[in-house]
């Protein structure tokens, strides 16, 4: 039984694991193709890592592609009824490449919500906004970065939650699945800022944070 | 010669006053139609405050209605060709309030350029993510605001940032004013999570801040 499986060996699959593995959690680490960048990623990271190649049997009960979004709609097709009782987690930001100007889902849907309508799995839209080296870290400045959560099962949301919560992160609940739309302009906009030439603070390595008075 | 022009006598205004007052700028303040709001908000203020009612001339070089979206758009109908070589800076966020579940723009547009399409003002997106208490202290939890900032002419996008500096604040300047489809969506966001009673760490009084790695 495994708690967590990462699709990916990138840059976001390394922070996710990162933190799975800062909360105790066991990770399957599922390679796009080639096993051996899985495994690679598995060494560095330490232990209580498993790992494979895209279309093994995906162990974890939470399952985080860690990939751009056309990826993960393929990993969707790819498994099918598989994802059945999985919580996916889709950390993605549909932006439109061909213009960085806007987001790729149609105005009043999202990533997550497209994903949903093609998945038995509970979609659960979550890690958008942290960027993979905050996420290595597990802060920015010495401050908790924020994990902003929405979807529509509680119990879905609430094994994300956790997960972030045991992770050391700042876990907040934002609502249903739609309110991936505001997380994912969000998103867009915190790329936006680090992509700014002209923001020279900004530098991939920033985190959007939601300060409560104290 | 004023420098800004805040029309609108609430919280938004008390709070986009008391910057301009911190950044030693001379502020006319146009109550709705009761000019005495006015004066007991600029008595409140203390000094350098000017009082009058909608319709009066807009003494200010910017002018920042802190209204709602239906209202600054009746503003700029209202003032028409008075508003030439004004920056008119759109604080709004146009959330749908018959089902608080949308902003109530078309997609692919803002309040903001909405507003662009029928001013010959040149309109700058700002202070839409920052609620009205944490500008009246001019900070959260010692921590300084972030100001974002959107719009297409460069010098009144520095006229704004210029004032959200020397008021104290974190000036950032996100892109062209198209960013406010961007900005809006974030400012919904932050109000969801004020209004969501599931979150009592947030009571209108929180801030969105980008921190960068240091």
């Amino acid at each position: 039984m495994t708690d967590i499986t990462i699709i990916g060996t990138g840059n976001m699959a390394r922070g996710l694991a990162s933190r799975a593995i800062a909360a105790g959690r066991s990770v399957q680490l599922l390679a796009h193709e080639d096993k051996a960048k899985a495994e690679a990623l598995a060494n560095e990271l330490g232990s209580g890592v498993t790992t494979g190649v895209l279309g093994d049997s995906v162990e974890g009960q939470i399952v985080i592609p860690a990939v751009y979004f056309d990826a993960s709609k393929a990993i969707v097709s790819q498994y099918g009824e598989a994802l059945s009782g999985k919580v996916y987690v889709d950390i993605t930001n549909p932006v439109d490449f061909s213009t960085f100007d806007s987001l790729a889902v149609a105005a009043g849907s999202s990533a997550a919500e497209e994903l949903q309508k093609i998945t038995p799995a509970t979609v659960v839209k979550a890690f958008n906004t942290t960027f993979a080296g905050t996420l290595v870290s597990g802060e920015v400045s010495g401050q908790q970065l924020d994990v902003l959560i929405a979807g529509d099962d509680e119990s879905a949301v609430k094994a994300v939650s956790d997960f972030a919560s045991a992770a050391g992160l700042n876990a907040i609940t934002v609502g249903p699945l739609r309110r991936a739309q505001q997380l994912e302009q969000t998103g867009f906009l915190n790329i936006l800022l680090s992509a700014n030439d002209d923001l020279p603070d900004f530098q991939w390595n920033s985190a959007l944070k939601f300060l409560p008075a104290v």
